[in-house]
């Protein structure tokens, strides 16, 4: 099997010119098959803001109504996946943007009310991702770039979490490919003390989760991409990390110890 | 070689949800291996006013800035694109939206400044065309759907002209396919009185052109539409037709006066 890297970068590096731009840079060095999966930092809150959009948050998840849809279909599939496929094609990268609607490569479900109407919201499960289209891009030497817009296949795009979009593709090419998937954003990994950046915990295993979460070290914002990570590994993917932008090189390569790696 | 239907769908038609979703509708029906493009309508003047940038004219054409170049990859090769793309997925055509910069689909250079700056717009050449590659969607059943949205090669994007990115397809497709190029938009063709809509001209040869020209009876707008088209056709495109949207099944078959055949 091919080794295939399949990496999320966070919205505070989206924000961040300077760090993009070297994120970006290191990106093209990586030389294993590679998908990027992107969502969308701060822009389309301020677009969001500046017309007079109101964003509601419920239990901290911003409530998708249709106008604000279109504001992160726009930001999203639109300005920061045009500008990220123009950046990595000035560096010999072959990177195409991708919605989950183009060549449905990523079918969704809009979320059912249950307590709370989230709007257009796609939860997506591993059958959701097409991976003998996915596979064309990748055989024919191209880079998917992966904006956080689904479809359900019935016309309607969805707003998808991308720790979630990684996730699912991780697993369901994880069929064809050995995939790496590698969550990267602002910090160097999973921290032992979130105030100290030099706390990183180098590997977790499932049982040390357990324990970790016991303990309350877990800071409650990491707590869903773990469960994320530890669901791909039973399902396939062969390795997970959670690491720095910065440290993009290293993590691909497994070269020390850099970043957390989670294993079974 | 194989029949390939390149349609360009005017902003007029994009504006409007019960033409678009004829046309959609239309369009999954054409049989023959098929591309669409389409511009942006009013929805990023609307936007652009919304967010306070002010639209530059000059000698009528649209001074892209920086700012402007935002509002329309926001509009143009997101939110439209997008919702083009999924009412297509969901009426069976495996369609992919595409800016210029996706898979490298569409090189551009930006407009020197002669006497006017028109700021990120870019002109294409059909040599800015990347054949190869839109041919592996194409022989992979996928519709491609194509933005006014291209790039340098160097990072930048660039505005363009939805009409020439249609034309430049046209010409450069035509070395490995038989190329139809349709312009599709809310008049019944080209029309001999602007007022009437009955009075359409059914064929123009390169000959009847001039002469329509010297008469002054082609209506000032349509001059770049026909002087691509014939261009198209002196470089190897087989057809042009320009047309209503809602004939759009009458002018793909050929069968019938409907529209206008521009003819060598």
């Amino acid at each position: 099997m091919k080794k295939l890297q399949i990496i999320k970068i966070g919205g505070n590096v989206i924000d961040n010119p300077t760090e993009l731009e070297k994120f970006l840079s290191d990106f093209s060095k990586v030389t294993d098959l590679k998908i990027l999966v992107h969502g969308g930092g701060k822009v389309a809150t301020e677009l969001a803001k500046k017309l007079g959009i109101e964003q509601e948050m419920v239990n901290g998840r911003r409530i998708t109504d249709a106008d604000t849809l279109k504001v992160t279909t726009m930001v999203y599939a639109g300005l920061i996946n045009k500008q990220v496929v123009a950046a990595m094609q000035s560096k010999g990268v072959n990177a195409i943007g991708l919605s989950g609607a183009d060549a449905n490569t990523i079918k969704a479900s809009k979320r059912k009310v249950v307590d709370i109407d989230y709007g257009f919201v796609g939860d997506i499960e591993s059958s959701g991702v097409n991976v003998e289209m996915i596979s064309v891009f990748l055989e024919n030497g191209i880079t998917p770039v992966f904006s956080a817009i689904t479809h359900n296949g019935a016309g309607q795009l969805l707003n998808t979490n991308a720790d979630t979009i990684a996730s699912a593709l991780a697993v369901a090419l994880s069929k064809k490919y050995e995939v790496q998937l590698n969550y990267c954003f602002e910090k160097n990994g999973v921290l032992k003390d979130v105030e100290d950046d030099n706390s990183v915990i180098n590997i977790i295993t499932k049982d040390s989760y357990k324990q970790l979460l016991a303990e309350g070290v877990i800071f409650k914002g990491m707590i869903p991409k773990l469960d994320n990570s530890f669901d791909a590994i039973k399902n396939g993917v062969s390795a997970v990390m959670i690491a720095n932008s910065k440290d993009l090189i290293k993590i691909t390569n497994q070269n020390g110890n850099t970043g957390t790696k989670l294993i079974a």
